[in-house]
């Protein structure tokens, strides 16, 4: 097992309002404005309920990871880095009110909690583009930072993904719509890659490299595991579906890369490079 | 919406081992029994570290459903209508060693939260079968206790499911197993979901039906919402689809029901009527 640290950056820029070359988070859909409220039902904020330009205004960076607890030791441990005036005890959880999700925010740093699997973390990023559009968020950079299993890296590796592949190794994600299916990209933010790889040099106890990561729907059948309820494969195919995808550059495997390279594209991926 | 109440009753039968038909819960992985430990990573729990069929061996009944606040309200009302000796602080969450799943046991019932969508169920059920497999558990039912949308019926009803279908309508589930695709049925169980109708008819305040529940990978795109960061659909084009999906009998949409019943049905589901 790795680390995996999935990575992109997105300085989202509108496509049909003013905002217009602002760098302003957008959405990509025509109802939202004309909308009397918006509620964001899983993360318990609304835009009649909540003040979201002056509570969210100034974010820069949305850090995003499945489990409640570690988005609350990155929140704690941003607190600390940034040397923020207020006490460590008003890092609170914004989304007290319900129990789907857990943010925090750390001057223009944005925690959040996103729980397993590619539905879930979809659910939050819907609501989260938005909450980031109703802020009027400008130049946002999103990072998810997960736990995920290595293939042929050592133990503890950081794996920075360059391209987020389905099961089938190919860089896209299946989006149900209806009852219709469109395919969406999943490449990521190059030079943030790179940017990222750049800090991991200072920093030499973690080996980390940039590679492609794999996200499957399914901790165990998906995987090659052997040790679920089921496993109707050999531990021979196991392993060679693994090989193959180290022969197609995959470095690690988790479970909700494609659709968050998909919806922050989406939303206004900035490609700086190459 | 309505609140809903996917349903499957899981009398699981080994096929391989000895206690084929005594009614224990099975897995269908040959891998299992020679492994010197099984960790069940998700719910903080093993078979080196845990004695599990003391601590699970009388389990009857699983409830289970999304939201951790939820699950542990539901373990506190099944604690004081079964008048078990010991006190309300005695329900602790079995899984406090990890903030993945929470986990009750009330007497002979379980009562779990599985997050949001397909592939955080499916976690936790692979879990959970292995789980009762090693408590050596026999004759367990198990029903999904969700919030779900309700097509067609009124706000607050209870939909008792007979069957779970895809997006495309059909009762089946895709599981992605390396790089194949496997169709698994996802057929529930007829006489159970008879069996909570009758209960329903003591309890006059909600209105309960029988009906299709369609799964979904999504809670905006996938569901016919306006209201999320992205749509591309017209008004026309998501109440078109409603219609449709009301016409093939299916009354509510959730984002759990396919792989709970296609996964239950695996490992044992008892057909106790057509």
């Amino acid at each position: 097992m790795t680390s995996s640290f999935p990575a992109s950056s997105t300085s989202m820029r509108s496509e049909r309002d003013t905002y217009v070359g602002k760098g302003f988070v957008h959405v990509k859909n025509p109802y939202l404005d004309s909308m009397d409220e918006d509620v964001l039902y899983h993360l318990d904020l609304g835009t009649k309920t909540h003040n979201l330009p002056e509570m969210f205004g100034d974010v820069k960076f949305v850090c995003v990871g499945g489990s409640p607890n570690r988005m609350k030791a990155f929140a704690l441990f941003m607190h600390k880095e940034l040397r923020l005036e207020d006490s460590e005890e008003d890092v609170k959880d914004i989304c007290a009110g319900t129990d789907r999700y857990c943010m925090y925010k750390i001057g223009p740093v944005l925690s959040i909690s996103h729980g397993m699997g590619i539905p879930s973390i979809s659910i939050m990023l819907h609501e989260l583009i938005k909450l980031l559009y109703h802020a009027r968020c400008c130049d946002v950079t999103i990072i998810r930072i997960g736990t995920s299993g290595g293939i042929g890296i050592a133990p503890g590796s950081v794996v920075i993904t360059d391209r987020a592949v389905d099961s089938f190794f190919k860089p896209q994600f299946e989006q149900v719509i209806l009852d219709n299916v469109v395919t969406r990209s999943t490449e990521l933010d190059k030079e943030l890659a790179e940017e990222l790889f750049n800090c991991s040099k200072e920093i030499p106890d973690f080996p980390t490299l940039i590679g492609h990561t794999m996200c499957t729907y399914d901790f165990y059948e998906g995987q090659g595991r052997l040790d679920g309820a089921l496993c109707s494969f050999s531990r021979e195919k196991g392993l060679d579906y693994l090989k193959r995808a180290y022969n197609a550059g995959i470095r690690n495997i988790e479970m909700e890369s494609t659709v968050f390279a998909a919806m922050c594209r989406l939303c206004g991926l900035k490609e700086k490079s190459p």
